[in-house]
């Protein structure tokens, strides 16, 4: 016999339950991005190198796979360049093709190479998976979905709203309770030069990321080891200890870095967005935090990040506004605004707070026990009437012991189960038997439908 | 400006447009596999490359995508191996992984897998990309998806006829007419022993499959370069010529095949298939077609294949029964049957045809106008009611020139415009605009929803 087969590490198979709790959450976000008049797209798995290398920064490059190329990949290398070539570097010699890394980058490609076909602003979702060759680890897979929502080709702070209204809907339909975090790079920006440090916004806002994870003493001591002053420091401080109200927090911002242009562009910017949102009936808590900084380079306004209120787990949706995606492809001045779910890590909350719903209703709701090909031929026409009426349901496929197909359905979880022996069909009806109280019932072949639809 | 970017040489974007009409077929599909109490399930994009190496014969295995192994991939290779060993050779020492082909081995693999945890008869279906390094050209890309339906450990004919009704199912759902051919791979072995040649099994085949394509006179020509000698074509040849009903067919065939003991099982196992199929209300023509035979080499019982009646295209879908795809993983003795639809080539046929319905239902419907800050904090909460409601709705993000935002609506065909300007505002009505006829009705923001739901 030969070895028990395997999926490459870091990868999964999702068997039927996990498919119907996954779609639970699929189809949720999917119905609030169309309820919100944004359109699907899908990009191909396999993008250009080119349009991928060098777009996420080193790490990226290096976690990105590969497809070699096919055919004679090694036609044009010598034993000697094979021998002298870097493995990063030799990779791009015979990969002219990689996996998608995440689905920003292939929507920026996908705007800039059919921009004359596409009506702005453009209001696009896309949920797809992505790969990354990350060491894998409980949470972290090399496969997994993403689900974007971006609007491209407007900078009008509607748009944050839009994305605030969504996160809103998405969270409060899965049942989850979730805080939106809220900031702005501006702000930041701002903050870093009232601090006469300008040159240091990446050092700062690194630091101050892993506030909640590690705690003010580190975050200091780290900016501390970079050589900030301790006269900085002291004065950046109260901005990390700041939890008063967002207005509280709005206006001591503004005190502090009224001198900076971007700083007080970036406060006229949250406070146009916390009045948008105070006309609207947000459930979610919007907080507007001074220390949320956001990891990726790429953004220029607006950042957002959602965390669940109920469970540890770090950040469940994130994205912000990017002046500038484009721009990598040759389209410059067109500003985007979007968020990313992480599909996965809101499955890993609802299990673990067991939100999740019970059965799909698409579920198979009868199985006919199969008494042999006499009768067979009178119940296929009953079934063929249920599946058209929506009502998934099944026929034993084999004549097996009564016991076998009644441990069948119990296996499957299906609730009903119709018996349609000799006797029924003489006397023209079907004894249907309900699994969990074991009641029976004779019902007729034309209120079946009707029947199980209740 | 860098080079204007582009995507892999035979995969695809799909814009909006092209998504709704690939999403109503994917819909369809799964809808109809629901109902027949098949459940879904996912397999990983990347599978082991011992996974799929020496499933696809030789020509398969050239057309694996294989993943470049990440790190160090080329630690254990020196220069002279590099130079000396031929490239599907080096790919497999390099690459540990490889995108999956088709979703029929990875399913396999799954059943070996997970084989504790499943209820058997195991009925699947999954609807996922595969990727095949092939000649990009009309209608055969590199990135495809696969819609697989199979059901596993019965060797009922009862699955045959489920599948039967499943493909009449879909096809009449979506509106093309086609005819379901039949044959049945026991009797294909049964034709070659009567006509006394068993060893010419995959000659004889593999030149039939091509009669439709080149007609009577290639295909002898054909068996007769591969030595088939002339008394054995001309018994041959009314078997390619028959054209009667199905049951003058099989009793053509009975007739011929009555010596092979294999002959004679296919024989019944098609008579038992017609029987029951006979007392099922099955819309498409099914076709007992002797010079059905299909390539691929894992099929030992009924094999299918659908095409258009409208249109020529070539198979649109197929399958049959495997008595050991399991086996190639380990796990003996586990017959199972299925099919795969084309959802590509299905897609071209009902674009042709204009078998598409209109706009999704689910697109956006309303637009309303932005006349700026104050009327928009009127109309946020009318918004997200209509959105609450699954009313796709839209706020146009920025306060510009009407014109522009009625070109906008016009360019997505949103069918209907809403003014809800300071006039509106203060007598407490929306002026809702249909766009096509250009006329305008008052509607109260609480009559709204209502109204455009009808």
């Amino acid at each position: 016999m030969a070895e028990k087969p395997s999926i490459p590490k870091g990868t999964r198979d999702f068997n039927p339950l996990e498919m119907a709790r996954r779609n639970h959450i699929f189809d949720t976000i999917r119905k609030i991005f169309k309820s919100h008049g944004y359109l699907p797209i899908e990009t191909p798995a396999m993008e250009q190198l080119t349009s991928l290398m060098g777009k996420y920064g080193e790490e990226g490059d290096r976690l990105l796979f590969k497809v070699l190329n096919s055919g004679d990949f090694k036609k044009k290398i010598s034993g000697e360049q094979f021998e002298s070539t870097p493995p990063g570097k030799l990779g791009t010699m015979i990969s002219e093709k990689g996996l998608r890394y995440d689905l920003t980058v292939p929507f920026a490609r996908y705007v800039v190479q059919h921009r004359s076909d596409i009506t702005f602003p453009f209001k696009r979702y896309q949920i797809q998976p992505v790969w990354r060759a990350d060491r894998p680890q409980r949470g972290r897979y090399r496969e997994f979905y993403q689900c974007d929502v971006d609007v491209i080709g407007s900078d009008s702070l509607l748009n944050e709203h839009e994305l605030v209204s969504i996160m809103d809907r998405v969270f409060s339909e899965l049942g989850l309770k979730v805080v939106i975090r809220m900031n702005n790079r501006k702000v930041l920006l701002g903050l870093v030069e009232a601090l006469g440090i300008p040159e240091r916004m990446t050092d700062v806002t690194v630091a101050m990321d892993k506030l909640e994870k590690v705690g003010l003493e580190k975050v200091m001591e780290e900016l501390r080891g970079k050589g900030v002053g301790e006269e900085v420091l002291k004065r950046l401080q109260p901005v990390l200890l700041q939890k008063g109200s967002n207005r509280e927090n709005l206006q001591f911002l503004e005190d502090m870095i009224a001198g900076s242009a971007a700083g007080k562009s970036g406060v006229n910017e949250v406070r146009e967005l916390l009045n948008t949102l105070e006309k609207d009936d947000i459930g979610a808590e919007v907080r507007f935090d001074l220390t949320l900084a956001r990891g990726l380079s790429y953004y220029t306004g607006t950042i957002f990040e959602v965390q669940s209120t109920e469970m540890e787990i770090g950040s469940i949706c994130g994205g912000g506004r990017y002046d500038d995606l484009t721009g990598i492809f040759g389209l410059e001045g067109v500003s985007g605004v979007g968020v990313s779910f992480g599909a996965d890590r809101i499955y890993d909350v609802m299990l673990q707070l067991e939100r999740f719903p019970g059965e799909g209703e698409l579920d198979t709701r009868l199985l006919f026990v199969n008494f042999g090909t006499r009768e067979v031929t009178h119940i296929l026409p009953v079934l063929r009437k249920l599946r058209q009426a929506g009502i998934a349901s099944e026929l034993y496929p084999e004549a097996a012991k009564m016991k076998k197909q009644m441990a069948y359905a119990h296996a499957r979880g299906i609730p009903y189960v119709a018996l349609m022996g000799e006797q029924e069909i003489n006397d023209g009806f079907i004894t249907l038997k309900e699994m969990e109280s074991g009641r029976q019932e004779r019902v007729t072949p034309d209120d079946l439908p009707e029947r199980l639809s209740r």
